[in-house]
């Protein structure tokens, strides 16, 4: 295991294996350099979907709960852009949050801090970024979060060290 | 024309020469590195503005229509910012889906996927792309859907593959 | 001065030397390669947070305004990112800005404009942006527009023009 790997043991988190396929015709990842661009990932978990409305259906400590999933989501993405190995992992470079709120809500941040504190438990300093939080009027499938993120590889892209996706394939779900 | 030209001839697709300039003090690309950004296209075509709201005015299908006209305002800006060559376009990276919905649409997958499957028709692999797909509260004119869009050209910035913008000048209409 | 700051003075803008401190668990700024990202920068100025729904509490001029408040912020940041030194930024690259609204608004890019209009009289050709603009159904603690944006500085990642920001501290708010 890697140190992260180690970390995310003593957090209690496993990483999927095989991170949730895409709901249409895109890839979960596009590295780009050392850039790993990963698509929006919807909250979920072995549950299932994680739905509702902050402001209205959910309180903001579930709504930073349905962010948390989105970030461990974002990191199996990027495990499997690193062709499975977490240490090529430089640190995370930025979150665009997306929160399905009512029109009153206020509180995004604290609902995004359920990924962005996830991170810096799981990756240390690496795992500090610059994030953007709003509400969404509504997210795929009644979701209560959606996240999309970047993060940056030990390599370069002119000798790529994560390679490009295959074509989206599976029965799983992002965004 | 080029492999890709042809195959946008096959889809019955014309790249406007002129593609829609910008709605303010901003250019309808830029250019970093190896890398093209270009700005929210908003949904129309011909005819002119597509404007509605998801789960209202709209159907999916009808979603769709309008998000495959971004992708075609997004790829003319593209080819423009490739000096007109699309053989420089390397793939496209990533895109973020903006739906004009009410709040209770869950449908953006299929509405984005309009312009996402447009992109694999036109580019083969070379189109699939990392993305996320929200609702916003409302968008510019109206209009019932909003994309951006990354993609990755042939060179690198310290020789510029497609140089930078020039102000940018013109009445029609980009978000 | 640099030639920017000449600029800002003669528009009457002066840069907060401590640009707002993060809400959460996140940095003020990332640097990858020459590629400064800021997060996500909600309006406010020396009285306070501006809070608000366009198309409700506030007309588009008071957008506009609130707008040109987040932009100020991200160049302070970005000042922030250079080492104090604003001759190192080369250009903007992009912006997205997110307007708290009701689902009728439609004025999105003439609020945005505020802060584009804003970085172009301060920068010159080299504050021209790819942008989006759209609206969220809600923005933190209220506030009227929250922008995100990218910049490019002078120098390469392998050789950090900026270095790699300290965690977040503070008492004051962005995003």
């Amino acid at each position: 295991m890697t140190q992260i790997e180690t970390r995310l043991a003593e957090l209690g988190v496993t990483l999927p294996d095989a991170p949730h396929a895409c709901m249409a015709n895109y890839v979960p990842f596009v590295v780009v350099g050392n850039l790993v661009h990963v698509p929006g990932q919807i909250s979920q978990n072995a549950g299932g979907l994680i739905k509702g409305k902050l402001g209205a259906d959910l309180d903001v400590a579930a709504g930073a709960d349905a962010a948390k999933t989105c970030a461990i989501s974002l990191l199996a993405q990027v495990k499997k852009a690193c062709g499975g190995d977490l240490s090529r992992l430089v640190r995370a470079v930025k979150l665009v949050g997306f929160v399905n709120s009512t029109p009153e809500f206020t509180d995004q941040p604290k609902v995004i801090n359920g990924a962005s504190d996830f991170l810096v438990a799981a990756l240390g300093d690496a795992g500090r970024h610059a994030r953007s939080a709003v509400s969404a009027a509504s997210l795929p499938l009644g979701v209560a979060v959606e996240i999309e993120g970047s993060s940056r590889s030990a390599r370069d892209a002119r000798a790529p060290a994560c390679g490009f996706p295959a074509p989206a394939a599976g029965a799983s779900r992002a965004a």
